[in-house]
């Protein structure tokens, strides 16, 4: 008998058709003898309208009273899915966050779990119920309410089977694979059956919308498997994302995608002095201000310039904690450029092939594209180009790496 | 400085609009210099949208999961309630039941309140917060969610007013006071600006929405000061509800209401032994369900028929476990009646005065309208009539007793 977790995104349980919709595929695991834990988002729409509502409030509302609003989505969602559970003859229990134990650190809006009680959750499985439990949320050791920030769910589903040491963590939404791009952008793009970590991770973090990458990090980490799926196709068997000793093949390139929403942060002329570089991003990390593709480029005698992006979302923030750490370092000036996108290259296999970057910079070359920015892993490339070139970049690239699909399996072939 | 219990219902909280007018009576009485804790139902319709939701998905959801979902509905109003203090410049902090500790019984649905901690909240009026507290919901013992069900959040404010040894609990609604009679139904119906707790019980008993039965026993028991007031109008002072020893004068007739959501149900021709009747009332109080006017009448030798009344939501409950009972004592009949309406007079005073009943009786008849079943208190007279007769029912006796309103305080003409 395995035990099997399962995540249900916003969009599986939009409404009450998609909510029996997501019953089925539950049961479904049920019904083969699997123990199962459902993880849940709040409804569709839900968080959206929460934040409409509390905007018409406050336009500033503390994070500790977002939390508690926005953790009531998914209050909402779990018993209905236990309901729905129920009403089709299983028997289900629904779980918050605080009845579980899913202990996060004291931070709101953005808080990462620090441990997770199995014995709550253990007494319903015991009892042969369907564990329904809210994702997103967490619970301090003094028992305030607390969420995990962007992709919480996903966090919350993987640790919960990393917990509950489960043989798999399904994750269902509303794409049915991992694609080589993102197919609303270029058509083209082929489906990808097996990608590792490290692969989906880098996917991840460069704008790959469908799994979060600190999912992924936990997953790699506690060595759960996740597979990808589709709640309105539960017969797809999705892509499975694994350990790099599972995978059966090497890619020099898995696939692309753009981030729309990082805006680059340039201080200019900054002392060329021991610990400043420390300064400035430890100023960052303190504020929980997440930094990507850092370049320091020496100016001119004794001073640099350094470059790096952020979310939209924490610019106002990190300028205004900026704003001191320059005057503090004496440093020349602070610069925005908000018009970028960053498209990035991910493949686990490009570290044993030098042209791949090659390749890329000749794609958008070729396509009269301007690089602002390069940044480079063992497994990703990522360049920062105007955000209006951002379509055009992914199809060029895609077509010099021959991503294009051509057949069922089209990547068989350029491996 | 005084400590002050104020409880905001659903049309109070409706919008974001009426949630700051609600914050504008909250920050009154803080800056008046006293301690404030708020107990906040769901928004508007909020209920009614889970209870449609679930319908959709169940036609029986389990209590437990009803419990679950509904109790989502203050986690958003509470969170928003404290968002808009804050932005009006004001210390706030929402709490839920559970994190309270807000403690019932394990009954689901409607569970009653067995104990309220009150360390937690006095550590944030210490501290000099505003407390916004959830009302209507609880957590057992074990940590399952329960509500306390119909106006549960009355109950919820009462209850910590008692447990905080407030000094006054108001209860802010869309009514600016208690009147005579429903004023929809009977237009002349005259303002009180004070009544008892045992007039204000009956009344809310007999039909009177404006409380809920339970949080003014409540208050009776713990001598809770209750003011009923507007949340449109927060200048108005609404009607005090105090116990009798603080009451200025006793009316023989305070108020009149009629309760439409009755059923009758008839055991007929029940053997007349004894623990009959301990045996139906028993097992109906065992499945919580309150009965209301019992009447036992002899029929013929050695046998009874046994009537009462019951909320209609708990008609096919009720039929369900009487139909065992039934057999068990071999009584030959259950009969329902669902064309009926409760129509009640309160008066602390009528103790004194015998003709009060023969008035009533005397109004009905004078109607014509025929009279189903009496029952009688030592402050309330109670009489069935058929459903459609309840208006006039009202009206003529609001007539009889001089109710009318004629000037500012009619009440003190006639006493």
């Amino acid at each position: 008998m395995a035990l099997v977790v399962q995540k249900f995104g916003g969009t599986s349980v939009a409404d009450s058709t998609r909510i029996k919709n997501a019953a089925k595929a539950v049961i479904k695991e049920y019904r083969n003898g699997n123990k199962v834990v459902v993880v849940v988002s709040a409804m569709g729409k839900t968080t959206d309208y929460l934040v409409k509502l509390a905007g018409e409030i406050s336009p500033t509302p503390c994070t500790r009273e977002m939390d508690m609003l926005l953790s009531s989505g998914e209050q909402v969602s779990i018993s209905l899915l236990a309901m729905a559970i129920q009403e089709a003859g299983c028997p289900a229990v629904s779980m918050l966050a605080s009845q579980i134990g899913i202990i996060t650190e004291s931070v709101h809006s953005r808080a990462r779990i620090v441990d997770i009680k199995t014995d709550k959750i253990q007494k319903h499985l015991d009892a042969n119920k369907i564990v329904i439990a809210a994702g997103f949320q967490g619970i301090t050791p003094d028992g305030e309410i607390t969420t995990l920030g962007r992709g919480g769910s996903d966090t919350s589903a993987v640790a919960i089977a990393a917990a509950l040491k489960a043989q798999r963590c399904d994750i269902y939404t509303d794409v049915n694979a991992i694609y080589t791009a993102d197919p609303r952008i270029v058509p083209k793009a082929s489906r990808l059956d097996q990608v590792s970590y490290g692969e989906m991770l880098e996917l991840a973090r460069v704008g790959a919308k469908v799994l979060h990458p600190r999912s992924v990090e936990t997953a790699k980490q506690f060595k759960v498997p996740l597979r990808l799926r589709s709640s309105f196709n539960i017969e797809d068997p999705g892509t499975l994302v694994v350990g790099d000793e599972n995978m059966e093949i090497y890619r020099p390139v898995t696939g692309i995608a753009a981030d729309l929403k990082q805006v680059r942060i340039a201080i200019l002329k900054v002392p060329d002095k021991p610990g400043v570089a420390a300064r400035i991003f430890g100023t960052l990390s303190e504020n929980n201000i997440s930094v990507d593709m850092i370049i320091q480029s020496m100016e001119e005698d004794e001073v640099n310039n350094i470059a790096f992006t952020v979310h939209e979302n924490d610019l106002n923030n990190a300028i205004s904690v900026l704003e001191r750490v320059r005057q503090e370092i004496k440093a020349a000036e602070i610069v925005v450029d908000n018009n970028i996108a960053k498209v990035s290259l991910v493949g686990a296999g490009m570290v044993d092939r030098p042209g791949v970057a090659a390749g890329m910079f000749d794609a958008l070359s070729e396509a009269g594209i301007n690089i602002k920015m390069i940044s480079t892993s063992e497994i990703k490339i990522s360049c920062l180009v105007a955000k209006e070139k951002a379509e055009e970049a992914l199809k060029s690239i895609h077509k010099k790496f021959d991503l294009d699909t051509k057949d069922q399996h089209p990547n068989e072939i350029i491996n």
